[in-house]
């Protein structure tokens, strides 16, 4: 039992990490991770920590690095469910998730993964249309 | 850490076994579902299962009791990610999971939940309807 589970639902990829997370099933975790994205094509991946008491500097670092790699395979990472004492801990600790977002719950988190590919989606856009002026233009 | 988190999607509670469970985690679980179904008024229950090796007599009695519970609360439950082995474990130890609805993964089990859902209502239209043809009769 030493697999985080991926659920899939819709356009985005459910991590509820659960246990306390050893080097080996962190790395597992991404290499998993990074494997579904490509192979299923998700925009986003939502990592739910309510069941987690304590989110140590590992925790943190694994969770910045899933975070990186998805970047880079085009996903969106949101952590959701972070509970108030977690977050008291971490800002305590001085660890501050670099570019990590986070959601309340799981749906919010959604929202916000749906919301980030809207923007990203204008902003594409946006440079089509400036690339159809410019070579529009003579 | 002995609390499954309970995650709310839209319609549906999704709760994923990862760790083995203990009879006062399944009792905590049982309770913390009942609750979460009368205050988010949900219609579904999807329990992943992915993570378990095994299920025996306790974790499939225990899925059961989950079933008749949210059943009496007016929600279906779906059971997912059964591991092959685990089916054939479940078949040989003569175990049938009485009354749980099973699919292959979150998203089938989301269909099952909504496709049980519409036939409930189409039935409960057709009783209007009866019932409306009753009261007009003379």
């Amino acid at each position: 039992m030493d697999r985080v589970p991926i659920l899939k639902i819709g356009d985005i990829l459910l991590v509820s990490i659960q246990v306390d997370m050893s080097d080996q099933t962190a790395v597992q975790l991404q290499e998993d991770l990074a494997e579904r994205i490509v192979a299923t094509g998700s925009h986003g991946v939502i990592i739910d920590i309510t069941a987690l008491d304590i989110v140590d500097s590992f925790v943190g670092r694994m969770l910045s690095t899933i975070a990186s790699i998805s970047k880079v395979l085009d996903a969106e990472t949101v952590v959701v469910g972070m509970r108030p004492a977690v977050a008291i801990t971490l800002v305590e600790l001085g660890l501050s998730l670099n570019g990590i977002r986070t959601a309340l719950n799981v749906e919010r988190g959604m929202e916000l993964v749906a919301a980030a590919r809207a923007d990203e989606h204008d902003l594409e856009e946006l440079d089509d249309e400036a690339d159809a002026e410019t070579t529009a233009s003579p």
